[in-house]
Formats: C-alpha cells, sequence, structure tokens
C-alpha cells in the first residue's frame, strides 16, 4: 500500500480513535504490514535505511492522515532512528565497544520485524530536562534495577519495549543513562491518558519496578544521555515536527473541503484566511524539509541544529494557528464533534506544547542568533 | 445564595457536565432558587426588573463559573428582556394591541415563577440570518401550523417554550414573525448536540410539526422579527458578549492558578503571555460593561449599537485568544481533560463563531466607520 | 478656544513641525493662551484645578491633534501634576515641612501664568530605572552642585526650568532626589533629537554643570523619589498612555478618510481591517479612562495602579497596530511625507517603546496577577 | 567585486542616500562595473545569462544591503528578464515576427554595456491593474505617440528608457501594449517621490507626451500585455519578494548587533522577539527560493504561480513583522534617525503595500486553495 492510501486510511479512522481514546490498532498493522516500523533499520537487518529526511516525509504524510498515529510513529522511528544513526566514532569516544553494535543491530532487526519502542523519558514537574530525571537505576549482579514513573509514553501499553532514561542513584554528578526495557512485569502502564488533543497517542502513565539484564543498557554505555541530546537535537527536538505540518496540511485540506461544500467559498474573509494558512503551512513545510535535508547531510552542525529548532517551532506554532483561523472560517457547523476540523483543532493546539515548547525553541533561536551559547544550561 | 457562591458552584460542576455534554440540571435549580430565571420580568409579575447592564454584570459571573449554563440562561433572558424591554409605541406602531401587553405579561410571570424559555431562530445553511428562515407557518381555524427544523437550540429539551421564528408561507415578500412554542406533542427534540466547546447547552436540533393557539403569535403581531433585529440588536448580536467575558477571567484565574501550583510563575515567558491576557480581558470587559449601560441608558441610538457590535467582537476574539495563549504557557499538564485550562479553551474558541461571528462584526464596524449604513442587508 | 478647535489647528501643523523636526511654538502659544499650562494648578493659584481623569481627557483630545505636542504637554503636566497631587502627609512623612509646601505654591503659580517645566530623567545606557541614575549632587555652601547628562528631555531649550533626578555623590546607599533646575547658564541644551517619530518633541539632551539655590531641591527633601515612583506610577507609567489613545483616534480618523477619498470603502479586506481597529481604539480610551478614573478617586491603590499598568501597554501596543494595519489598508498612497498617516505610523510606533515598555508592563501585569509583588526590584 | 562587498558598501551608503532621498548614484556605479546590469542578458550578448533563481539570490543580498537600490535594480532585472525569457512559441503565437528577436537581442545587449531601464506602469487611482490603464498610444506615420501620466516610476531621472504600458486610444477593447520609450523630451520627470521608506528609488511621476519610433513597440506586438502578465507573474507579482527578504535579514543583523552593544542580549523577551524573527526571516527566505527554482525549472505551470504569490505575501509581510518586533526589542535609543533600524522600520513596511499586496496575494492564494481559478478578474 503506498503512502497516499495508507494516509487516506488512517485519515478514515481517525475520528473514531479520537472518540474512544484508543490506540490506533488498525494503523499499526497497516503500518507493520506495509514495512515502516523497519523504515529507520538498514537494509542488512531488513529495514529501509531511510534517511532523516525520508523519514521526515513519511512522518508528514502520515501526519496529515492521522496525527495521533503518526506521533505514536514517530517515537518509535526516534529510538530505530537515533540508534541507527549514532556515528561510530562517538560510540568510541564514549567508551563503547562491540557490545554496542550487537545491541544495535538486535534492536533495529527486531524492529524491522514488526517489533514497536516507544520512549519514556518525561517525568511529572520536571518535563523533558533530562538533567533532572528521578526515575534511577543501580547495578545488580545480572544488570540492572530500575525504578521510578514515567508520563507521557505514547503508545504505552502497545510498544515491545520502552527506552527509558535513568540517573544512577549511587553517583553525586547526574549521570543519566538510557535502557530498553522490554514491556512484562515490573513495567506497568497506568491509563490515564485523556487529554484535549492527539487522544490516541495512548500517552499514559509507566510505573517501573523491574529487574533488566546488562544488555538494557543502550549500546553497553553509562552516562550517555545528556551528549547524545546535543549532537543529536532532531531526535528530541524536531521528530515531532513533520507530524504537525501533516497536522496543518490536513487542517487546509478538510477546511477547503468544508467551505466549498457549505459554499462558503467566496466570502472574501474566508478566502483570506485561507491563503494566508496557505502560506503559513508552505513554508512550514520547506523549513522542516531543509532542517531534514540538513540532519541527513550534515548531522550535528551549528547551522543544522539552529534549523532543528526552527522546524520544531515553526511547525507547532503553525499548526495552532491555522487550525485556529481555519475553524473559525469554517464556522460553527464545524465544531460538531466527529467533524475532522473539531478534531484537528485539538490535536494542532499540542504541538507548540510538547517538549521544546515554541517559547524554548524561541529563546534557544534567540540567543543563538544574539550570539550566545544557546545549548549552555538547557537539558 | 449570592452570585459569587452560585457560581463557585457552578464551576465546580463544569467539568461533568462537559464530558457528559449534558444541560446542567443542578446549575438551573439553583439558577430557579435564587429567583433568576425572573431576572428580567419586572417586579409586579415578580420579577427581579433588571436592566441590560444588570444581565450583563450577571451573565459574566456565571460565564465565569459555568460558561454553557451561562449560555443557556442568556438565551431565556434574551426572550425575557427583548420583552420587557420592547418599547410601548414601538408595539403601537407596528399595529399591536393590548393583546400584546396580555402576552407579555404572562410570559414574564411565568419566567418568574420558573420557567424556562429557549431560542429556536438558526436553521442549517442559512446560520442566524432572520430574512433566510425556511420555516414556516400558516393561520389555522383556531391559530397557527408551523413546520420546520432548526438547530443549535440552546436548552432544548428542558425548555417549557421556545420562541420560533418563521416565516408566513403565503406571503410573496418575507414576513417573518415568531411565536412562543411550548413544549410539547409536535416539538421534537433531536439530541444531535455534541460540540467541541460549550458542550453542557443541550443546543439540539429541533423539529417542528405543531400547531399553537392564537396567543402563541408573539404580542399577537406579524412581521416583526426583522424590525426587532435592527432595534434592538443587543438581543441578537451581544448579549452573549458578556457570557465570554465571564469565560475569559475564568481563563486567567485556572490560569494563574496552574500556573502558581506548578511553580511556573517566574518564567518570563509566562508572566508575560499572563500580563497580556490580563489587560485584554480587562479591556473586553470594559467595553461589553460599556455597551450594556448605553443600551439600558440610550437604547437604540448609533451610538449604542456601535458599542453592541463591538462589545460581541472583544469579547469572542478575546476569549479565544487568552485561552489559546495561556494555555500554551501552562502546558502539555493542563491539557488533560477534567483541567478546568481545557475545557475553557473549547469552549472560549465558540464565540466568535457564533452570530453575529466576529468577522461579521469587523465588517459592520468598519462599514460604520467609513460612513455607509451598516445594517444595509446584514439580517 | 476650546479643545476640539485647538486639537484642530494642531492637526494642521503637524505635518510642518514633524518635518522640520521643530518644537511646535504655535502649538505652545495656543495652549498658553487658552490657559492649559495650568491645566494641573488649583484655582487658588491661577490654575484649573484639574484631576488625573480630567488631564487624560486634555491629553487624549490633545493626543488626537499633534501628538508630539502632547508629549510635551504631558511632562509638563506630570511636573505639575505629580506636586499639586502629592498627599500632604506623605510630604510630612518623609520629613517634609513647611518649605516643600512654599515650594509647590511657587512653581505651579508659575504654570498657571504660562511657565512650561520639562523632565529629565532618562540617562544614556539605563533608560529611565531611577536606581541606576548616575547625574549626581552635593551639597555646597549656598545650595546643590549638579553634574551628568541626561537624554529624552521632551521640551528641551524651550522649558523654564527641568526636573532633574539625580544621585548623592556621598551616599553609599541609592539616594536619588528630585531638583527643578531653571534654563539659563550650566544647563546645556545639545540638539540631538531626530527620531522617527515624534520628532516635534524637541527631545534633546541634556548636560548639567550647574549650581542651584537651596529652593530648587523640590520640596526641600532629600531621597524622595524612588517612594514617588511606588506611590504616583500614574505620572512615570501612565501620563503617556492618553496621548497615544489620541494618536490611535487619529489613525482612525485619518485612515477612513483618505479610504473614502480613495473609494476604498467598499473593499472587505479594507472594512474588516478599520472594523478591528476601531474596536482595539474604543477598549484603549476605556481601558485609560478607567485608570484615570481610579487615580482620581482612589490614587495609589494596588487595584489603581493595575489599571495604570494596563492603560500604559494597551496604548502603546494599539496605537502601533492599527497604525501598522490601517497604513496597510490605506496603501501605497498614504506613504507619501505629509500624509498624516505617514506621520502617524511613526509617531505610533515610539509608546511601547517609552519607558515603561509594553514588555515591562506585561511583565508587571503577569508577576501582579501571579499573587506576586509587581513592584519588587522594577525602579 | 564580489557580492558580498558590494552590499556592505551598500549598507554603508543607505542612510545617506535615505536621508536624502536621492537615487544612490554610487551603488549604480558599482552595480554597472560589476556587470551586473546585464545579470539576466544571455552570454552572447554579454550578459550573465542568470536564470530567475539566480537573479533572486543577487536581489536578496543587493536587498540585505540597501533595499531602495535593490528595488530599483529589480526593476531592471524585471525588464531585461521578462524579455529573456519570453518562449520564443510564445511570441510567434502572439504573431510575433523576426522584428521581435532584432528588439530584444539590441535591448539586451545594451543592458549589458550598462544600460539602466526602469518601468513605468502605474497611474494614480488604478494601482497597478493593467487592464484599467489610462496612459494611451496612436500610430502616427513613422510610429507612435503616446499620452499620459506614470506614478512610483523608480529610477526615474536615471534610467537610459522607460517599460511603458498604454492603451490604443482607438480601439473599443482594452487593447494594452508595452513600449520601451527612450529617456529625452516628451518624458518628464516630476520629482515627487518624498517617501515613508524606499526613500532612495526616486520612484517619481512620468509624464509623457512623445512619440517614438516603430522599433520602441515592444517586439512589434500589440496587446500583449495582459497575457504576460498570467503567463509571467514572477515579473509583476514576486520579483520584490526577494528584496524585501534581504531587507528582513538586514533587521536580524543590525538588530543583533544593536542588542549585544547594548547588552540587551540577556533579557528573555529581547531573545524570544529575535528567536521569532528569526524563524520567521528563514521560512521567508525558503518560500522565495522554491518559488525561484520553480520559475526557473518550470515557468508559468500553476504550482510555480502559486508559490510566486506565495512569495510575494509571506516576503512582504515577514519584512513589516519583524522589523516592528525587532524595533521594539532594540528600544528607543534605535529610532534615531540614522539608525539602521529606524530606516529599515520605514523601509520594511513597504513590501505589503506594493503590488500585488498582502491582501490581494491572500484572496488569490484563498481562491486557488478552495479550486476557483484566481486570475478571474485579477488584472
Amino acid at each position: 500500500m503506498d503512502l497516499h492510501s495508507l494516509a487516506e486510511r488512517m485519515s478514515g479512522r481517525a475520528a473514531r480513535y479520537d472518540a474512544a481514546g484508543a490506540f490506533p490498532e488498525e494503523d499499526f498493522d497497516d503500518l507493520r504490514e506495509a514495512g515502516l516500523l523497519g523504515l529507520m533499520a538498514p537494509p542488512h537487518l531488513g529495514g529501509a535505511g531511510a534517511s532523516f529526511a525520508e523519514y521526515t516525509d513519511v512522518a508528514m504524510r502520515l501526519g496529515s492522515g492521522a496525527g495521533a498515529t503518526a506521533l505514536i510513529f514517530n517515537m518509535h522511528a526516534s529510538v530505530t532512528g537515533a540508534l541507527a544513526s549514532t556515528p561510530d566514532e562517538l560510540v568510541r569516544q564514549f567508551g563503547g565497544t562491540e557490545s554496542f553494535f550487537t545491541f544495535r543491530d538486535r534492536v533495529l532487526k527486531a524492529a524491522a520485524e514488526g517489533a514497536l519502542y516507544a520512549v519514556a523519558m518525561s517525568e511529572p514537574g520536571i518535563g523533558s530536562r533530562l538533567s533532572q530525571v528521578r526515575t534511577s537505576y543501580e547495578r545488580t549482579g545480572s544488570g540492572f534495577r530500575i525504578d521510578g514513573a514515567k508520563t507521557f509514553v505514547s503508545g504505552a501499553g502497545h510498544a515491545d519495549a520502552y527506552l527509558v532514561a535513568a540517573r544512577d542513584r549511587h553517583s553525586d554528578e547526574p549521570r543519566i543513562s538510557y535502557f530498553l526495557v522490554p514491556a512484562g512485569p515490573g513495567v506497568e502502564v497506568r491509563p490515564v491518558w485523556d487529554s484535549l488533543g492527539m487522544r490516541a497517542t495512548a500517552s499514559h502513565d509507566l510505573h517501573l519496578g523491574v529487574e533488566v539484564g546488562e544488555d538494557a543498557l543502550v549500546g553497553g554505555i553509562e552516562g550517555a544521555a545528556l551528549v547524545l541530546a546535543q549532537v543529536m537535537p532532531q531526535w528530541l527536538v524536531a521528530s515531532y515536527a513533520a507530524v504537525y505540518v501533516g497536522v496543518a496540511q490536513a487542517v487546509l485540506r478538510h477546511g477547503a473541503e468544508h467551505l466549498r461544500e457549505r459554499g462558503l467559498h467566496a466570502l472574501p474573509m474566508v478566502r483570506a484566511r485561507l491563503g494566508r494558512a496557505d502560506v503559513q503551512v508552505a513554508a512550514a513545510e520547506l523549513v522542516v524539509r531543509k532542517a531534514a535535508a540538513l540532519v541527513t547531510d550534515d548531522p550535528g552542525s551549528p547551522e543544522t541544529n539552529r534549523w532543528v529548532w526552527r522546524a520544531k517551532l515553526i511547525a507547532g506554532d503553525t499548526a495552532a494557528q491555522v487550525a485556529f483561523s481555519v475553524l473559525e472560517a469554517a464556522g460553527a457547523s464545524a465544531t460538531r464533534r466527529g467533524h475532522p476540523l473539531e478534531r484537528l483543532y485539538r490535536d494542532a493546539r499540542c504541538g507548540a506544547l510538547q517538549p521544546a515548547t515554541s517559547d524554548v525553541c524561541a529563546d534557544w533561536l534567540g540567543a543563538s542568533a544574539l550570539g550566545e551559547n544557546p545549548d549552555e544550561a538547557r537539558w
């Protein structure tokens, strides 16, 4: 099934999953069948070996079909994509050995075979500031013991494993490591997710009290989390961006359709609202694609990172603003539940609030434009 | 019970009625008990004899407690308030006789005793353009036969009678009359209301196929609907305005509370968002109160009407904008269903979309500022 | 001459003074002749004894005629108004004696007879943060020696005396006092003012190296400057506000005139822009008048001060925004120098930049809404 | 001299030419010397044979140095670029013969040798609606007689020839033709240009009462003006866009420099303003470059034209908005005449007002998004 058809099928189901606040099972059946869970895995492990730019294209199309589904997919792509693209030199520079490569291949191969990964990073009260993580771990004889609680874990209850950030509870300075914790006993999903928008992401809480083996430590390297955030901000900052551009495109598409059906297309204010929304969305798409191309061609450079932050800011703001304006053009009849614009209005508001929030992005970009080091004390 | 306590009780129930999309029974029990259904009825009929300015104050306070309840109340106040304030000269000028005054007293006395009225004006595809009404009536031996369908009838299923706009089906030119149709057989509520915001207004569809007596014709006068819209635009254009200022005030109150609880009050962008929201809401309140004072003191003058349209525009836009910005300041934790800001974000978007929409108000005010007749071809 | 005629005459001269960047001599001849320099002086000293609310009305009307003239007038009114309204208890609380009252009467009587006062507060690099003032003074045998440099002194070269803030150069902690320094030797005007907007205010630099008598110390009290800023913020924060509302009103008036002349009044976008500008200006006027009424009736209360900051914020922002939008509606033909909208576009941008700037006001209001002490560390 | 150095030199002179409202002679000496007047002429005629995309890059860089100079250059590039890129088939389709190619080569060769062309299209009261042109022509024995008046002729008095749109005064239906009228007797420049911004463009009025030879008729084809506007909208709609992106970039550059110098870079609101401006400008640049690439690769297609209108809208709006916000961040000290931000604030406001205005672009794009023919009745 091509991406266009897949997005259309997802679009047709979105109202139902939104109403129920349920994980979009059928969408993931389709994604799995289309081989998209292996999108970021290299061909020799059975994947498609996609670049960040290719991922961005996929995420945008999926987002224009069903934003929530695309967000869950984005988390899976973040885990697999970050693993697949971590430069070997960086691994070795941080003391990584062959065990890293074994780990990576195992995880990516499983993804290509249909495994779904989720990210468990946020915690209550700290947002996604990695350095403040309270979930902790300690070594046991056979591996690690991890205890803590996570929020906003998209796909919770449906993932095969969770990427968990935790701090070494015996270290004085912040030493944050990543673990890939398999679903199962000790990993308890609390179904609290019941949200304004993006309701079908199943972003529930996760309570952890679990022992894992040595091979759950990502790459066999402790303390690498903070540095990864700085060298590959695209996965923490801007991978959502493509999804929200997709959401904004859906606003335009459903808005135009509604306005034609209602015979409102000749009203000057309606045309002006749609015309201004059109250029905003077109611009946001270009910024996100530019960022994606740079991440692909020149990952980690200051210029690339600037575009990554720009992408996150413009995608979140644009989606929210065009949904706000186009719903106003569409009028009260489009606020009925089940109408795509009603859902999109709620979904679209969420992007600017996801980390890095728009206000944080603006600060980062302002600091950068003023010649300061914008990453200082950021994570 | 004073208004402040009443609004607090309503606020405490709002999340529940919003979730269920149910008519707020308990709120109306309280309103009835507090004598507020007779707010607009004159004292000699058992009411409080409130002016438009006094109504505005009540509606604002109720709106800051529970917007949906305040909107239903507003419809009831529109019916009773318009009747109570129709100038006697105007009645006689349009051929009204003693029957008008009998009708009026009967209706207002019932309100003071607890009767609830609703408004059935909008129809699918015509919005609230009175001159386009398709619901029709004809004389029968004993009164009138009314047939048609109405949408957005707030309080449907819970009102004792409905104010229905209908056209004379045997007249060549548009002859629109008002009827007060009692609930009962022939007045069928279709429970379709399931909306983005203001979910507890029970604004269902109404299907009419009913015979009513002579005394259901409002004031015994046919064809008065259009002229009333022009001489008393406050009830069609700006009575909602106070409700949405109340909603905007609730956004500030709940926003400040959330931000303090989360310890976000020291963040400069949070303070800036709240500070700008504060002045917007303060300004909107002044405009709505100014309009209300002029309606009370100098009803129907060009200057008064200008303020009426300003009130509608600024109230709807302000509520939507501050909800948008304050939710962004509050962050993802405030988007959980049940959080007041989550509900307010949806409720607040509805004001600018209710007739007269913000875009229509802006056009009216622009035409007026340019020295044209803004009412031309408006209804 | 009534205020309306006076404002019209000023409006007719504004383009000329703007082009030349020259002090509006004729405007001040008219203001003097109309007795308006004594507006704030009490009747027993020959003045009009105006309240802050009455001042606000005058400033708004003058501002709608010629913004620059109204700004100079505002500085004069600040000096005379603050003196006239300083509560006697406050004077005594800070050790003031009869000398204060003698000083006050002398200054106000002179104003009523036509003396013009200016304010010399800002300094390069410190904006108007009083506590950072570098201009210093020391006692001499016969009075005080004052040295330093001031910027943005509206009316410089045309005032009879300057209200100068200076610090005691022998005090370890910041001890800021006010002096009323007569024009003359040692008070040198450097004609550097050549600005984007408000070009006719003659807001030149002032270089001070001057000895003044004992009676130049305002009220005979040292160290009172900071506390005055907090108890009477209206004169430091919001007295400009009325002027910028006047400027915004002029934008509407000249905009509507231009659009009618050009036959653009039927264009929907033009009407929408003007309609939205109309309600913004109406709202700003109400906020400024509300603040003025509270300053008059309940000076210094927390509620009053909140409205004072709101007034400054909304007036500056509204003027700039409506000038921006209405000029766009008017089109390229209105950008020709000499066209009132061209000047107003430049004048209107200045309000939000004058202290307290809009960003500072938003922070103050946000802190206040969050329950903090917004004055902490503000001056 | 490379483009970067050239733009820097222009930037250094911009304040002076702005103050005088004078044609930037030295800038054009440099442009001529650098061979840039032949930018659009093909190599075999001595030019650089630049594509629209290459032109866009040059215009953006020049615009970031001196907006007014870049605008004059843009008009010259429009004349030479449109000629160079008119498809031969189109010429023949409209009855063009060898005389067209002779004309074209003569004009482009002269440009490569340093001739400067200007555009005389707008007329008082009709803006740039070609179909409303009142300047008229008639055949004489030896060529044509042209009479009329033009406004906003950038470069007037300094161009070697003017591209004039005129109507056949003996034709009943609108038959608009282009002439290239040499400077000289009968072509009178009235130096009325004295504008808010872009003051150095010398966009004076032109009064025409002149006889020209046969070879002045562009391409030897009558009546081709309207169709050209539709097939090559880039030259009428979006060639300015690159200039205003350059202006917006200059706002960022000078803004950051000013804020660092003043030590304001640590203020959160300053950083937020600059960060948001940064992403707006980055997005506008991408849209303009995308439009330029499409014009180069796929001229005249519906998709290309959509990007052309988007480019004009976003460039004009972005320049105005970032200048508005960054000046507010920079504060009163940046409003002194001679400060680059003061000039840029005025220059930047002009883009959205130049045809096609932003409101017209929004309408075009809205109509297009709604599936209508946006060109209908547009010119």
